[in-house]
């Protein structure tokens, strides 16, 4: 099979399981997975893993959370294992429920079991409803809800919303996150260098490592950018992990690399830093139109690398 | 009790407990803490929350992993608090053991128990040692390793090199941690407003908002810093978290407050940014002196001072 | 006498002459100029020169011209003549016209005596309407003129429009300058170190060398004032004279020294450069309101010294 | 005759006379024109049009002098008269002598004929040897002195070294310049569009206009050549001419057009600037070889370039 087309019978889609959970939500928004097989695995690094090795055409990941900022393990995933290409961007609201076993009330209620993420997200509706009560954590907020039906210690579990449709259980209480904004933000990544087309309303995701002393040269990092007119929408450190005080730079600027000023900023980056890893450009979940003033037109620099090449050229007549 | 003179008496000190925690090695690194009350809480809500009431003098938090990165509990928690200050900064080299009950050997886990964090931390020993190994998520370290002694369904558990101290558990392996030099980094936290005297190797902590637009205000944020030669050695960014793209960023800066380029630095930071909060300067734990070129130098800025206020009065005769 | 308070009676003022002279012109937009003594001298050292003896109250000189640029000989004067402040900016139109001796027609015309600049801006009508003409240069524009009615070699002169209110010679041709709008911008200069008091429409002039290589202290200097808001209108360089490749700046930056954000930018450039020259807070020539983002109100800069004062002070209560 | 390749046998220079000007001293410094036709023109004007008409190859004119600064009429020339392009540099030691006829002593010395640049220049020695002389202005150093052998009121002349070689004239005083390290720097300018081959030791020559506000837009300007790591060693500003605040900057960029960085600091300029006039890459006087650091060597853009080229290609198998 070759790298760059899977013919579409052999299309297949890993993602965190089991079904129900918010990254099976985004899968379910690609058109393109629809009747397709998909993999339920049980982390990051298992998603990214059968993408490596073929097993999927592609891995659906959480990226980052409107509450909880970027998801560490993607974000140093990304930066490790090499020859990944994010090729979407999904959106998911993120809210949650309480479910029981039928027949347990609120009242009843002693133990909860969580996905630590979920529990952070809904301590406010949890201390102010059931003071008192322990926490058991889980390893998905599905894997908490299915437990309450084995040999579970925990009186309820939270979970997604469409829980009960894959699960005989009784919902007590709804929306209990503490940010009823909540969204998650997910990707799509596969082993395809074939970039997604530029629509206008793009973005392009970078991991980038800084020179030497952090402040002085984030500052020249940034600028990369800003001389060129571009934007960012995220920019997140991660340590590299070889010890503190080392950090890589998680970024989201706006705009595709067949876009003049995203180009020459890559260039830019690429001058400046000891590593860049380019993550793909692709459509903005938002399909917000990226705007950016005139003077960063494609126009602006294809005239200006004429006008250079007239200059070398003695031979040219313009002045 | 006032709030700002604690009788020494009264001193006592939060942290994550149970005994045997990083926490509670980074907390007997603290001079004064000894012989004190110390109340062992189960996370950092918690033991701010003693600082915030007064139970506590001070707390014991973990504030970034040299391979996990910040702690984001953390890092929102001190965010979202007011009234904190941090007064001191710990290291505490981070390994880790497998144990498990006595008569336990390698070959006989097929399930560990162990925090989210040092799972991840140890990955790789693990699928090289226990290929198809489950695991089960704790609260924290100390709590995996306990749960051993009770009815836990795990066969072993993942814990700080002194757990065999306090339980009589079996080591299986030690130092399984996939960075040998990893380190945590802790802050004593309390609600003092007393700025511990500077040292020559200080830090000060910050956490900023920027005003509008990502890429351009951080620009802006980090020249109030590098106009006046402030270096900084962490810069992380989390979700403000009422939508995805806002941003707030924690900061550890070279110097203290009693510095006239950082008290310079915070005055700009102060009128660029909608929300500056002080976290505290306080002495590195790596007591490192910063350095930075004489441009920046007290008398430099006093100076200057002096120079302006001539300026200002007709009577003064120098030019 | 007092270095601060000559006395009304004693007020004085110096200009180049003789009468008629545009210099003349802004000296007349003076209203405290009016019925006092006014010494016509030679050059720009001459009159500062009587400032600096006291022989004068003030002097009126060009400060730059919208066509030629800035005038050296001002420049220099103003870096190199210590205790001299700007107290006044007046605007002066620049027209030309063409006089001779009565008598003389434009077809006459075979040398035009005039100063090298004024000969200058009205080169193209020169060399349209009198092609192969010869130049006399002449220390000043109304001294060419005066010189024909001596034992000038020249059949006409190039002088500003009220020449013939002093002179009886004929006007040959009006409005000969290459730019009908040239203006030339004029100041008027003291000992006094009274600042004039702040009316929204000032600016503010210093001279200010660089630490070291031009390009990057350079961009050093102006992030200075960008970081504090303040917009220049004028930046021009002079040699500093000692080697090739030194250079001073004079700029007009706009806002009063009693302007928090100018005052900070001074107290920024004090500390970033080797020497600043203050030469003055006045109101502008062209009374245009000074335009800037709220977040650089004085009432900014204010609050933030509160913030920095109640951080240092530990018994203070606010957060 | 075709623009670019003038024949050896044409070849001509014109140069500001008479001989034994400063300007006719860098042109003898050019092994080139040795031999050839020289012209002798009165003013930077005339020097330029003989280039732009073909009547001359080259022209040598004075562009730049250690205590005046960039000579106004030069810079304005380059600026205004399309098509021509600096082929070299020549440095010239500026010293002063004062010359009379026969038979004068300095005693007798009451009117002094000079350019008024000298004149300015000898400033010092003048006030103290001949307090309360007066000044004629000649229009060139040499014409004051050959003046003196007419019908010159004045009794001596300033004037370069070398006059007595070719007047009949007595030295009165030598080295009565102020600065005894003055030098002047010339430019040879053609119209041929050929630029002289890299040296290392180069410099660029340009002519920069502003987009809009001074201070912003100087500052973006700048930072085009910065975040390249070229360094400026001229930067002036001269009026555009049409109002007051309308500049256009003179820069000299150490490096040449066919140096990578200086090839993408031209391509961030033309994008940025409503106008940028190549002037020329062409040896330093001073042959001094440009230093950078090796972030910004031709090897780093190019590979840049490749890896830019590789992430468009979807067939391309590096990541």
């Amino acid at each position: 099979m070759s790298d760059q087309s899977p013919t579409p019978a052999e299309s297949s889609y890993s993602y965190l399981g089991p079904a129900g959970t918010f990254t099976e939500a985004a899968l379910k928004q690609v058109p393109d997975a629809a009747g397709k097989t998909w993999h339920a695995v049980n982390n990051v690094a298992e998603a990214l893993a059968d993408v490596v090795s073929g097993r999927s055409t592609a891995a659906m990941i959480a990226m980052e959370n409107s509450v909880d900022g970027g998801v560490s393990a993607t974000q140093d995933a990304l930066a490790n294992v090499p020859g990944l290409r994010i090729i979407g961007e999904y959106l998911v609201p993120v809210n949650f429920v309480l479910v029981a076993r039928p027949g347990t009330t609120l009242a009843d209620v002693r133990t909860v079991n969580a996905h630590p993420v979920a529990y952070a997200q809904c301590g406010t509706w949890l201390n102010e409803t059931l003071p008192g009560h322990g926490h058991i954590p889980a390893s998905s907020n599905v894997a908490a809800a299915a437990a309450l039906l084995n040999d579970s210690h925990a009186d309820a579990a939270i979970a997604p919303p469409g829980i009960t449709e894959h699960y005989p259980l009784e919902v007590l209480a709804e929306d209990i996150g503490d940010n009823g904004n909540a969204v998650t933000r997910f990707v799509l990544v596969s082993r395809s260098r074939a970039i997604p087309a530029p629509t206008g309303a793009d973005k392009t995701s970078l991991i980038v490592e800084l020179p030497d002393d952090v402040s002085g040269s984030l500052l020249g990092m940034l600028e990369q950018f800003s001389t060129r007119g571009v934007n960012l929408s995220l920019i997140q450190s991660r340590p590299i992990g070889d010890s503190l005080g080392r950090y890589r730079f998680i970024i989201d600027a706006d705009g595709h690399i067949a876009d003049e000023r995203m180009a020459d900023a890559l260039l830019g980056l690429r001058r400046f830093s000891p590593n860049v890893i380019f993550l793909g450009s692709y459509p903005r979940a938002d399909k917000q139109t990226i705007e950016f003033t005139s003077r960063y037109d494609d126009a602006i620099f294809i005239e200006a690398r004429q006008w250079l090449r007239g200059l070398l050229d003695p031979n040219h007549t313009a002045g």
